[in-house]
């Protein structure tokens, strides 16, 4: 049998967190859990979809504590092993003690694509418990490549044997994927990693550009049951990359039973690219502020489509949501102006 | 103003009337034709999913007369042209005829890829008519390079100002795309279209790679709705190839609206690709072979999943249902050994 040619995570019970509004039950995560092992998928993470630590009046409650959620889908692999997701400021250290505790393997550390060193003692943390370490540069698409090349090196410093790329808007386009993805394998020398969303209908795509470009670490999610408009749909993914001739080291059949049998028939909504998926990936701007800006549109009477481009142009990030109600003001003078 | 790089032709109301059972009422055309002419389409098709003269027994009844349906969506259009769909052997002349009184100013003739002779006297009547004639190569993922070009020089013979390569089965790779179209723009005169199917969740990287190559008119339908995965989503094209640089010609916010308050309101169900839906773009079999598949698996007891993938092996055609049974039965026996 030869090697395969890049490892699978799969994402649903941790991103698709977003899409179920955090209620995973216990009996969801042990029936997807099963059903990627027995496909032969190795590596796959749980936690809220804010990472652990998440479950809060800001980020939504969980209706199952997390940890039971890891327990229990550690308990139904053979062969994979458990991811968790960890944003320095939402979850601390101790969580990351506690998952590992009740069986995570691996620990993915996520920052804003310039912050990645507000991440050195969780690196170093995970390592330290013997997880397969991983740094986690989020809205990638934000920064220039040298930019980008510089934290996933700060990240290699600390430790992490794992950098991902992540297109946490599913702004990209595949030639900033291959740039970005080919810049870092010139550049460091830990293992590349690469996460999509479809909100423009290009993460298959992407992931592909970035397979080309050396990734070896590939994020999807059954069904692309995920935040927004979804991620790269997994199963989709395994034969596409297939076709292409790759090994993936999974077994089609079975991945889609997960799927359609599993997790198709617990998803609260499909996932369709609707306009606010749409108007962010080509905006480029973070999930989170949506609701703001449809608060500010309907206050001052302007497109809520205005105010997301317009933000996204500024580079805004997370943090400076009074931006929005600025934003929304000017929109609302420019208008008085052309009326009169 | 600088010209259109290309024409976006909608097929929400000709693909999508797959995806809606053939129930469009005139109420819902009307309301997509204002919104697609609004926003600057220049062309989109409204028939029975298979074509003019498709409702009946075989096909599926139409709610409504499509000849209702066309004139309808002709009377919202200022400037918008409304194509039909013509698959001979299921329209006929006189169905044409007929279009082009109530309003129809583009025909697309469509034919197997390896059958474009049985439409020479179509493309003569759309050009006698006065219509813009378009000849549409379906399944083209199924014959090589040098077919498609041997059968596009055909239909330009005939008269056709624009051929389409189709990939009815959602199967096509980038790849498959750019050789195809790329051999055409070297082979033909007349412009060169793309229709593609998202069962791959490639339907957009595709559409790219095709305008890349030379195609000046590419497809596709709001919120993606069409046959089995849909098709590449008509707003999100809009979207990503304004990011590209290119001239759309589009008003992308007026789009985006006729597909959220328009078609997203009378959708039946969304577009996702299923398990059906991937196997299909994964083998490459038409998707009229599914029903007959599903009744041979249940009867032989095998895994339809296996039978389309023979099927696609073996390169089965529409008219070939008999050999979904064989295939069938010939697993049923490579089982029945294996458990002996």
């Amino acid at each position: 049998m030869t090697e395969r040619s890049f490892e699978i995570l799969d994402v649903s019970l941790r991103d698709g967190s977003h899409a179920m509004k955090h209620s995973f039950t216990e009996e969801q995560v042990r029936a997807t859990a099963k059903g990627l092992d027995a496909a032969g998928v190795n590596y796959f993470e749980v936690s809220h979809g804010d990472g652990l630590g998440g479950s809060s009046l800001q980020y939504g409650f969980s209706k199952v504590d997390e940890l039971k959620l890891i327990e229990a889908a550690a308990d139904e692999c053979e062969n994979a092993k458990v991811s968790v997701l960890l944003i320095p400021g939402i979850g601390i250290k101790e969580d990351l003690q506690e998952a590992v505790k009740v069986g995570a393997k691996m620990v993915r550390v996520a920052t804003h694509v310039t912050e990645a060193d507000v991440a050195a003692q969780h690196i170093a943390l995970g390592r330290e418990l013997g997880l397969k370490t991983v740094g986690f540069l989020m809205m990638a698409h934000m920064a220039p490549v040298e930019k980008v090349v510089e934290q996933a090196k700060l990240f290699e410093s600390y430790g992490a044997e794992i950098v991902y790329v992540t297109d946490s808007a599913g702004y990209m386009l595949p030639n900033d994927v291959t740039e970005r993805i080919s810049a870092l394998k010139q550049s460091i020398g830990c293992e590349i990693g690469f996460h999509a969303h479809n909100n423009l209908s290009m993460a298959m795509a992407n992931t592909i550009a970035a397979v080309e470009a050396g990734a070896t670490y590939i994020d999807g999610s059954l069904r692309a049951l995920g935040a927004g408009a979804g991620n790269t749909q997994t199963e989709v993914m395994a034969a596409v990359l297939e076709r292409l001739g790759y090994n993936t080291g999974i077994d089609l059949y079975k991945l889609m039973d997960v799927a359609n049998d599993v997790v198709a028939k617990f998803m609260q909504r499909p996932q369709e690219i609707t306009g606010s998926g749409l108007i962010m990936g080509y905006s480029g701007v973070y999930s989170s502020f949506l609701l703001h800006t449809q608060a500010a549109a309907q206050k001052f009477g302007v497109d809520e489509r205005d105010i997301l481009v317009e933000l996204g142009r500024m580079k805004a990030v997370g943090g400076q949501e009074d931006l929005i109600y600025d934003v929304a003001q000017q929109f609302a003078l420019k208008k008085q102006k052309v009326e009169v």
